[in-house]
């Protein structure tokens, strides 16, 4: 058996998010394992680095598979881009050993969200991008974000709960980038919890726009409490950007 | 009477082109008058730098109208924003002299054509570029650039022939960046005839991928026949980046 990596990238506007369903095809999971199936006569399953929501896009998720499918890498990739919708793409089809697991061996994760932030909204980029009127205080922001760095309990920044989990996650670090009317952060962590990166961009916009101390964040993380941090924020600005293994 | 100056980005994609037609509203004019008209309520016509064809997109699109409205700018530009569709935006509105007409005043144009340049397609940009495959030869390209830029006859580079019409027009300058797989080509001329800058590109494609002698666009100007320049680059890679007046 070959075991094969998946670079992936994707619009995720149109689909129920990554993750396979009883109730629907409509998952880019889905969508992917069809065509692989179709192409080998194996019913294949793919394992990817882990899930995305509803609406959250990807320019490099990862993902595997084992077939015993001869093909080429390049081959693959080709016919995957033949096959699938137009907004999943196969980047990239490499073979690796048999022990990598594309969710057990990422080793740490980086999402970018864009916030367009300006007076007036963007035509162009709206379905891949936050629209935030209101110039964010970028000073304020990068305080708030020394109280986030590190590791910690992130249970005030999940919107699910269970007994059994750890909530303890390491944030190495949160950057910020203007260009044009966009307002980019780069999260790099070594994983994130359900909703955790939107729950932490929910929380320093309200500081960015002036309603949240950057203080705060301590007493939010301490607390524990999901409704003392700010609100969700919307899945089309998000994006997996990369994920790391060793 | 107040004369008007709009600037307006709009993502081309969903509509019939720029120009009102008696058929269809679906087309960026129309949508933009029938706000203005419900704001003022006057019957409102705007005038723009010019048309552009169904499913161009447009970065810096400006054309102005005339109104007895007192309304500030500002609250032009946040009326429209609120009940044009999503994919047309008001960036600025601002108080010009009587004098000014949007498409008479317009001294050049700047278009933005953005190609997607990897051997597999882009998931998240594919309304946003023209995916072409084969790595294009930009030492070519910009050999052949030089029988381009100057002031010469476009007849081979157009779709719509009149006799009464000019078909002389100058070539400022055609510059090209690549960025991440984005194989950009921007062109600045004092005016473009229907379809010029797709067909420029389509043709500028076809010698970065080697199919054409860039030596051969010079034989192509000369001969003034539309079908020896190449075809016609589609809509959506597309952006009418600037507009230039005095």
């Amino acid at each position: 058996m070959r075991n094969l990596k998946l670079t992936i990238e994707y619009d995720g506007s149109r689909f129920n998010g990554w993750q396979r369903q009883t109730k629907t095809e409509n998952t880019i999971q889905s969508k992917i394992e069809n065509v692989l199936s179709l192409m080998t006569g194996e019913k294949i399953k793919i394992i990817a680095s882990g899930r995305t929501d509803a609406g959250v896009h990807a320019l490099n998720q990862i993902a595997n598979f084992t077939t015993n499918s001869s093909m080429t890498s390049d081959k693959i990739r080709d016919y995957c881009n033949q096959y699938l919708p137009e907004d999943i793409v196969i980047t990239e089809v490499e073979e690796v050993s048999e022990r990598f697991h594309a969710r057990y061996n990422a080793k740490s994760k980086q999402y970018l969200y864009r916030i367009w932030n300006t007076e007036y909204p963007t035509a162009l980029y709206k379905g891949y991008s936050y629209y935030v009127p209101k110039q964010l205080d970028l000073k304020a922001m990068k305080k708030a974000v020394n109280y986030i760095i590190g590791s910690h309990d992130f249970s005030a920044f999940t919107s699910v709960k269970s007994k059994k989990k750890s909530y303890l996650r390491e944030i190495y670090s949160i950057d910020f980038k203007k260009e044009g009317h966009f307002f980019d952060i780069m999260i790099h962590g070594n994983g994130f919890l359900h909703n955790m990166v939107r729950i932490i961009v929910g929380t320093l916009i309200e500081v960015g726009e002036g309603t949240r101390k950057p203080e705060d964040i301590e007493r939010v993380l301490k607390g524990k409490i999901r409704s003392e941090a700010g609100p969700t924020a919307p899945a089309q600005g998000l994006f997996l950007f990369q994920v790391h293994y060793e």
